[in-house]
C-alpha cells in the first residue's frame, strides 16, 4: 500500500440548506478527503488550524490512523466557510469566507512525508499547491481541484501547476470556466491538452465524466439518492475515495484502475450527501459501499 | 411488427443557437418521432398542417413509409416556433409561438389507426390527447409527453391522462414542477404512484433517469457529443427512438425492453442535435446507430 498526501483545508463550514442547518460544523477538503482515503489507504494531511480546533475533530481523523504530523495549530481562528443551498442543490452560495489561520498558510513537509507516491492538492491557492508537490521527491500519481477563484485571479499559476498532475478533478462549472468550452464534453480534452493524462469532471447529481487519453471518456450517473440533506464535501470525498482506491492498488494506476476509482469515488460520495458535515461519511464501512455499489450496479446495468 | 400511433404537431421552426441559425426549418414532436421510429416500426400520424405546409416534408415521412392518412391540411398557416439557446443548451427560450391552425385541431383518427398497439401522446393540451386515446380501441402501450404551460394551466385534465398511460417520458424540469420535488430522482417514484407503470425523465446532456415500479431506477448518460448544433426535437427523437425499438420487439414490453427502448432513444437523439432541423436525423440509418452504441458502451462500461 502506498501513501497518500493531502494539502488542503481543515475548516468549520455553517451550512443552510432545504433540510436544515449545521452551524460551525467540522469541514474543509483535507477532512471530507481523508475520511474517504483512509478507509483504503494510509493519508498523511498537510494544513492548518486555529486555536479552535477541537480535539474531537483530531481525533476523528487520528483514530482512522490518518498521519497529521504535517497538521500545525497557530495562534488564531481556523478557516471558516458559510454557505447556503436553494434549489439547485449542485451549487452552493457562499455566504461568508473567513480565511483566518489559512490566510498566512505556508505548507511545509514533515521529512517522513517527502517519499509519498500519492499526492492529491485539494482546492487551495496555485502557488501553495507548487510549493507543496515541489518537497515530494518522487510522487507516483498526482491530482488537483481548484475553484473560480483561482482560474479568475490565478490562471497562470493554475496552469503551471495543471501542467505537473497526472489527474485533474473539477466540477463541471470550473471545468468550463478554465477552458471556455460550453460543456464538459468539450472542456475535458481541452484539460488533457493542458498536460494531465486524465481529467475528472464533477457533475453533482448528474454523476461524472472522466476523460483520458489513453482511451476517451468514462461517464456514467450519479448513484439515485432522493433526498440530499447537505452536499457540500461531496466533491473533496469524491477524491478521496478516488485516491484511496487507487493507492490501495499493488500496480501503477491504469485506466482500468482510474475508473473503478470513479466508482468508489463517486458511492462514498453518495453517503456524505445524506447528512450534514462529515456525519454519515464517518460512520462508512467498506461494507456499505459493496453494499452500494451492488444497488448502483443495478441502476446502471442494461 | 406493431404500429404506433403518435399525436403531435408538425411545425416550422426558427431557431437560434451558438452554431448558427436555421429559418421556418422543419420541425414539431410528430415530425421527430416519425423519422426516429420508423427505423424499426411502421407509424401513423395524426396531426394537422397549414396551407404552407410543402410537398417535400410530406415526402420525408412518406417516403419512409410512414402513414399520413391522419394528417390534415386545413387553410391557414402551419404551427410556427421560433426559439434561441444560449448557454446552456438543455433549455431552450421560446421567442414566439404561432399556434395558427394548430388552435382548432380535433383530432378524428381514420378508421383504420384505431387498431393501433402502440400511442404515444406528444406533447400537446392534455383534452386533446385524452380525445385521440379515447378513439384507439385496445391500445397495448401507451406514452405520453408534455410541456410546462399544461402543468401550469391544465393540470387536472393532465392527470387524468397520465392515470390512463404506462409511461410518463417527460424532462427534468416538468417532471419536478409535475411534483413539487427538488431533484428527478424523488420526482420519478412520485410520477409512477399517479398510474403509470414507468417514468423516463429526459435530462438533456446528462442521459435519462428510468424508474419502474417494477424494478426501479435506470439511469444513464447521455453520449458524449463535444458539438451540440441544435438540440431541438431531441426529445422527440428520443421517444421516437424509443418506441419505435419497443414496437418491433415480438412480446408485450418487459422492463428490460424498455431499457433497451431508451438506449435506441438516447443513441438516436445523440444524432439530432448534430444539425439543424431534422437533417442529421433524416440520414441516420439503423448501421449509423449499432456503430455509435458500439462506442457508447465503451463509453459506460466499468
Amino acid at each position: 500500500m502506498s501513501e497518500i498526501l493531502v494539502v488542503g483545508s481543515l475548516a468549520y463550514d455553517s451550512i443552510q440548506t432545504p433540510s436544515g442547518r449545521a452551524d460551525r460544523a467540522l469541514g474543509g477538503s483535507a477532512n471530507y478527503f481523508s475520511l474517504a482515503a483512509s478507509l483504503f489507504s494510509k493519508v498523511r494531511v498537510v494544513g492548518v488550524v486555529g486555536e479552535d480546533y477541537e480535539q474531537k475533530d483530531y481525533d476523528l481523523l487520528n483514530n482512522r490512523g490518518v498521519d497529521l504530523a504535517g497538521l500545525s495549530k497557530v495562534p488564531g481562528k481556523t478557516f471558516h466557510w458559510a454557505g447556503a443551498y436553494e434549489g439547485d442543490m449542485n451549487e452552493a452560495k457562499t455566504l461568508n469566507t473567513e480565511l483566518n489561520v489559512f490566510e498566512h498558510f505556508n505548507p511545509q513537509l514533515p521529512e517522513h512525508y517527502k517519499d509519498s507516491s500519492f499526492v492529491f492538492l485539494a482546492n487551495i491557492a496555485p502557488e501553495l499547491q507548487l510549493q507543496v508537490l515541489s518537497q515530494v521527491k518522487t510522487p507516483k500519481f498526482v491530482g488537483l481541484d481548484t475553484m473560480n477563484l483561482w482560474i479568475n485571479i490565478k490562471k497562470d499559476a493554475l496552469l503551471e501547476v495543471v501542467k505537473k498532475v497526472n489527474l485533474v478533478l473539477i466540477n463541471e462549472g470550473e471545468a468550463k470556466m478554465l477552458t471556455g468550452a460550453s460543456n464538459a464534453i468539450s472542456a475535458a480534452p481541452m484539460i488533457t491538452a493542458m498536460g494531465p493524462s486524465a481529467v475528472v469532471i464533477k457533475r453533482g447529481e448528474y454523476g461524472f465524466a472522466m476523460y483520458t487519453k489513453e482511451e476517451g471518456y468514462f461517464i456514467l450517473p450519479a448513484m439515485p439518492i432522493p433526498t440530499v440533506i447537505d452536499p457540500t464535501g461531496a466533491g473533496d470525498t469524491f477524491a478521496g475515495g478516488f485516491f484511496g482506491y487507487l493507492a490501495a492498488q499493488k500496480t501503477v494506476p491504469t485506466v482500468a484502475a482510474l475508473k473503478q476509482a470513479c466508482i468508489m469515488g463517486s458511492m462514498m460520495a453518495s453517503h456524505t450527501i445524506q447528512d450534514f458535515s462529515v456525519k454519515a461519511l464517518a460512520k462508512v464501512t467498506l461494507a456499505d459501499l459493496e453494499k452500494r455499489l451492488t444497488e448502483y450496479k443495478k441502476v446502471i446495468t442494461i
